[in-house]
């Protein structure tokens, strides 16, 4: 039977950007459909009644959804590239990052690029706290995987390509080279690298993008 | 080498008792060490210095932090009772509805037991739409896991025993058999199976304990 793989994502998400990361590290062939988040296709809430949301992959009839739960379904389906480490204690270190990255950056970096004056000052303070602990887990390492891109650079590329994006539109630079050298360069090596860089969205187009969506939060991209 | 395996948790704890749950579903001995969270211990702060709380596994000295970390690792290390199923479809399966439980109910619950009048309302329907999913998800199965208790099972421990509990302190019955039958016979049965039922706290003391915390939300007892 020939294998079918269905990707329903928005070019701007970076949760939909995971996924295409990690299909195209696999070698895998996908076809892709793009969403209007305004305007939901029929086919995506029918594979994702719960969330309603991008992205979803459909491999041979079967839906999946939240991009850290497809990031394990494909590490666990296709040979190649590994996504997650093989040792079950490092696999529980990329797990913890990750999870991390979601439940503590995320919200984080919304509240300091856009809440005002004191409580702006504090939420600065509060994503620097995390931007900290992740200088320090990326320490001397090339990747947060080690020598190759793994689970917890996929999920990052919200801080390794995005969080440069609104900084720039909202005016707020919080990844500054002088506290965090290291992650810094590995922003740098990220972007740059094979499987990522083809994987990104065009800069102007998606800075053009989110400037019509600032001051909105986006809840329409899910995880 | 002698395997050691320490957990350090709380006993009204439902995260800890994941943990703990999944330990003896796979009948692996372990020292288990009481914290104080109004007092956590130097051991603790230094095995989970990001967020500083339990649940904490430490395997042969190396510690693992976050329930459903855990429970992944704990299945990928020992040989036993399976907790993640086999095929890789029904593993994402299993993850979607964890996260899910982690992520909508947690809140959701919170809230319909704490919020008040007209917010309350609200929240009570929120967290009703998010029980309806998960009676649709058990369905006819016995478990969540199909005839045996799985990571969804384990997960929803917060579901099958804590919420009677706090429903019972709140006086706010969310689980009600006339509009959740599955949900209930499933609770029913999940806190009477073996390797559950062992690990449940005294429900009088969990009450009591319960009762002095009301009103503040619980922020100490990680997930």
């Amino acid at each position: 039977m020939a294998e079918e793989v269905l990707l329903f994502g928005l070019w701007a998400s970076p949760f939909s950007r995971r996924v295409e990361m990690a299909l195209k590290l696999k070698g895998i062939q996908y076809k892709y459909f793009e969403e209007d988040i305004t305007n939901k296709s029929p086919t995506l809430l029918k594979h994702n009644p719960i969330h309603k949301k991008i992205p979803v992959l459909v491999h041979n009839g079967k839906p999946i959804a939240e991009s850290q739960v497809i990031l394990e379904y494909i590490d666990e389906t296709w040979e190649g590239h590994p996504i997650l480490p093989k040792d079950p204690y490092e696999r529980a270190n990329a797990r913890f990052w990750a999870k991390f990255i979601d439940e503590k950056y995320l919200p984080g970096i919304r509240n300091a690029l856009s809440a005002e004056e004191k409580q702006h000052e504090n939420a600065v303070k509060e994503a620097c706290e995390v931007l900290k602990h992740l200088e320090n887990e990326i320490g001397e390492k090339k990747y947060f995987g080690g020598e190759a891109i793994g689970f917890v650079d996929i999920v990052a590329n919200i801080i390794g390509f995005w969080l440069g994006i609104t900084e720039e539109i909202s005016g707020t630079k919080l990844l500054t080279r002088e506290e965090f050298p290291k992650l810094s360069n590995w922003a740098d090596v990220f972007v740059s690298s094979s499987g990522i860089k083809e994987n990104l969205p065009p800069r102007d187009k998606l800075i053009a993008y989110l400037r019509t969506r600032l001051g909105t939060r986006s809840t329409d991209a899910s995880k």
